[in-house]
């Protein structure tokens, strides 16, 4: 045990963080969720959410913390992005963060965040303000990494009530790569996927003859999410 | 300032570690490089390579370094993998980890490297013995990833000399699947995608008639890395 000890010891401890890249679809935008910063250095400038991890805290668990503090909802989609470990990365001393992503449902109003104890906004994607430290690098990152997911893997349902509509997903997916797809490729290649369950009734909040709802095929889901698939439109 | 030194001070520093998850191809097979472990906990026991990382160290430099101590080679692959941060994984102590893969080119002989410092070995991945703590976890997570970016990714060419034939890169790609894969059908496919600038010179250490050498194409490569490519055969 001597050598653990001194093996363990010549190491040196130091901060670790989490910092939660919040996204979620809203005016048929995608929107990043940006708070003040609190703490020194560059208090009151715009920064992601985020927290140090605790001696006896999962790391996954910190960032659940830092979400849970936002939200009451329990299975908001959540996934590692990156470690940032340079040194000089945070002017207030030598910190490693670990990124997580997360992607909240259209449903899932954003009014359910109580983020009173913070001054938070969404903003679309495209009219981010400058944030503190390296958080823009992550914020790239992560939508580099979100249209990635989203090209092979069905994450965009991440996004969407239970029940939606083709021109809903249209929407997100849209969204998520900032251009316009064609509704009939879009719906043929969709409905071959096997992804797709149609319900027995319509919504019909947008247009008179409505359009049907579908709620997705959780276990062709979950192939597709091992296997990958080509979301390419 | 007094608030940052407050905020800061009171978060409790970690130790971080880095470890190496090394592949690479040989008989046809996808091997990775384990280690004797020199530590306690465990020590003697197999383990991947790793090292803490230092205060004025980046995270990605602890990586590189522990590869760099294994060998002179200076442009391997090297990728982030994931950070795992979970409080019991090292009955140690409280350690983070941030693991990294990376992948030896072919012609990068096992001999290269100078391991004279550690027992290590080179095992076929399908009979890689009981690894310490979480490092059978990393390495699994590893494989997986590495089976995605090579579905979607040309980073089979990073397990290639510069100069390679049809039915090499073949053997990687069946090594890395770890399946049988249709030898014309795979040739269309890549002839198709660009990828392959035909040299006019032939390998014929394998056969009479001998088999085209090819390089890759760079530029096809970089654009084929970012926006992605099924591999599937």
């Amino acid at each position: 045990m001597s050598k653990l000890l001194h093996n363990y010891n010549n190491a040196e401890p130091q901060l670790i963080a989490v910092d939660c890249i919040v996204f979620g679809v809203e005016d048929n935008q995608l929107q990043l969720l940006i708070f003040k910063r609190e703490v020194e250095p560059l208090a009151g400038e715009w920064s992601l959410l985020g927290s140090f991890v605790k001696p006896n805290e999962d790391v996954s668990a910190a960032a659940k913390r830092v979400l849970e503090e936002l939200s009451d909802l329990k299975d908001i989609y959540m996934e590692q992005l990156h470690c940032y470990g340079n040194v000089d990365r945070d002017s207030g001393g030598r910190v490693i963060s670990i990124a997580y992503w997360s992607l909240i449902r259209v449903n899932q109003t954003h009014e359910e965040f109580h983020a009173e104890n913070h001054i938070a906004k969404w903003v679309p994607i495209d009219q981010i303000p400058k944030l503190v430290l390296d958080h823009g690098k992550m914020v790239e990152d992560a939508i580099e990494h979100l249209r990635e997911r989203a090209r092979f893997h069905p994450v965009g349902f991440e996004l969407l009530p239970e029940e939606f509509t083709i021109p809903q997903l249209l929407k997100v997916y849209e969204a998520i790569f900032d251009h316009k797809i064609d509704d009939r490729n879009f719906r043929k290649k969709l409905l071959k996927s096997d992804l797709l369950i149609q319900l027995p009734k319509k919504d019909k909040t947008t247009s008179k003859k409505g359009s049907f709802l579908y709620k997705f095929n959780q276990e062709t889901y979950e192939r597709l999410l091992q296997s990958g698939y080509n979301f390419e439109f």
